[in-house]
């Protein structure tokens, strides 16, 4: 069974340090909420995670199809319900790129439909509180 | 209505940077899976982001109640589902504190529930996908 571990130490107040393999991630929040800003708030990171693993999955299939591209970007927009626990109950996925041959275009929308729907499964965690719209734009 | 925005950019293979606010955070994968191990893997970031939260709210809550302590750690447990899209379906949080007072314990343990029942955004969406357990180990 395969499982991950992270650990997080808090040594200055609500600014933290997690341990992720050899990598470390300091998150923290604003002033006005007591922080220091030393790093980035940690709800704010699902968002990224959610872009960095779609993304790992759209690199991947598009290097096998031996698609060419460049400018690859992805935008997350979450809106946060009004209540405490305040959770993203709606994600809009925004996948910006470049793709040399026009005839490539659509493999770029099987990456994302293959992503969404089989391999990225922060994305399917995502979908348990969420509603997810994505849109692609090339450049 | 409160929004969160992540911009995240793929330059260099599977590796990419999110810019949160104005932090900034890498991710990769390992050379197994195609990349260049420069950051954490993204789904990890998940973990970092529940401990991150919690912890700000038990911070918060500790120093609203006047208690004095140190060494606060929050580890994370996942494992994963066997099949793609793999998702944690099952996250074990440890908190560990120096608390100086032994009668400001159970304040701990309120500042625990009060993180998980109420407060803590990160922790409500997990819980709609993984079962969590949790556990305060006092030093």
């Amino acid at each position: 069974m395969e499982k991950h571990l992270v650990s997080t130490n808090f040594e200055n107040g609500m600014a933290s340090v997690a341990h992720i393999n050899q990598h470390s991630v300091t998150m923290d929040t604003t002033a006005d909420n007591g922080g220091t800003d030393s790093g980035p708030g940690p709800k704010r990171l699902m968002l990224a995670s959610l872009a960095g693993c779609t993304g790992i999955d759209i690199v991947s299939i598009l290097t096998k199809m031996k698609v060419n591209y460049s400018d690859l970007k992805i935008d997350t927009e979450a809106t946060l319900t009004a209540e405490h626990p305040k959770i993203y109950d709606h994600v809009k996925i925004t996948y910006t790129i470049r793709i040399d041959k026009e005839d490539d275009k659509p493999k770029m929308e099987k990456a994302v439909a293959l992503s969404e729907d089989k391999y990225c499964g922060v994305m399917a965690m995502f979908r348990t509180f969420a509603k997810l719209e994505r849109k692609i734009v090339f450049l």
